[in-house]
């Protein structure tokens, strides 16, 4: 998946499709989490939302979900992970791995992950306070506090 | 995926079913490594192997194809992943992040990753050194070192 976007995105405005994929999933009766990859010059190059009820896949978080919408690529220091919610360590993880250079978080306020830890390791963390993230999930946990408690495995 | 087993499997027993999805892999023309998560009674919980190339899936590590294979679960702290190589940071991140008790690792020779960041947070670690995992990894990177590198983010 790849279209053309503005030039230098707000993380605003990257953040609206990481949102929106979060909005997908809820309509879908899954996790209302979502993420995107962007290329640093603001083309989008993959986005996908927490797959786990959908597809019955623990393995699809958002952040995984967008990474593997945006095909094989050779080289991530140039890419922006927007995420609705804070990675959790697999997403930190991935993060890390690749070397993807700077993420974008809707929020840490439901959910306190890894990007004190990427921030150590060099990635660039970009925490907003978004507040449509925030009753997103805080909704949804209160709603399905099983299926949260199950997709990150406490 | 789910198969009765022995209980009480030995680490070179749970392995041999690792190295053999790496085998498979390699014979697919995909990146030869294997894992397997099993629950502490032996039971094997789900097998994978990298996907990189088949699927061409850069998501699908080995430890996540098996974790994906093995469904959705809850709780995983009498799991055992079993994987030919030591985890990089994205795999070694899913097993932080969903608290699986223990890990197998086949070699950390070829590829040093995050396992000893996982025994500092409580992870059972049990690495051994498989002359047949090392040369499987070892004989790949010399042949396809283009591919190895994409596979870790290098």
């Amino acid at each position: 998946m790849t279209e053309p976007h503005a030039v230098h995105p707000s993380a605003d405005s990257m953040l609206a499709v990481a949102r929106e994929q979060a909005r997908l999933g809820l309509a879908e009766g899954g996790i209302p989490i979502g993420a995107a990859l962007f290329h640093k010059d603001g083309t989008l190059l993959g986005a996908g939302r927490n797959r786990r009820v959908q597809d019955d896949d623990p393995s699809m978080h958002a952040e995984t979900s967008a990474f593997r919408a945006a095909g094989r690529l050779r080289g991530y220091q140039d890419t922006i992970m927007v995420t609705t919610l804070s990675p959790c360590w697999y997403c930190s993880g991935l993060v890390r791995q690749f070397n993807i250079g700077q993420v974008v978080i809707g929020e840490a306020t439901t959910f306190y992950g890894g990007h004190d830890w990427l921030a150590e390791n060099g990635v660039g963390i970009t925490l907003l306070n978004d507040a449509e993230c925030i009753s997103l999930m805080r909704d949804f946990i209160a709603a399905r506090p099983d299926l949260w408690y199950e997709d990150i495995g406490e």
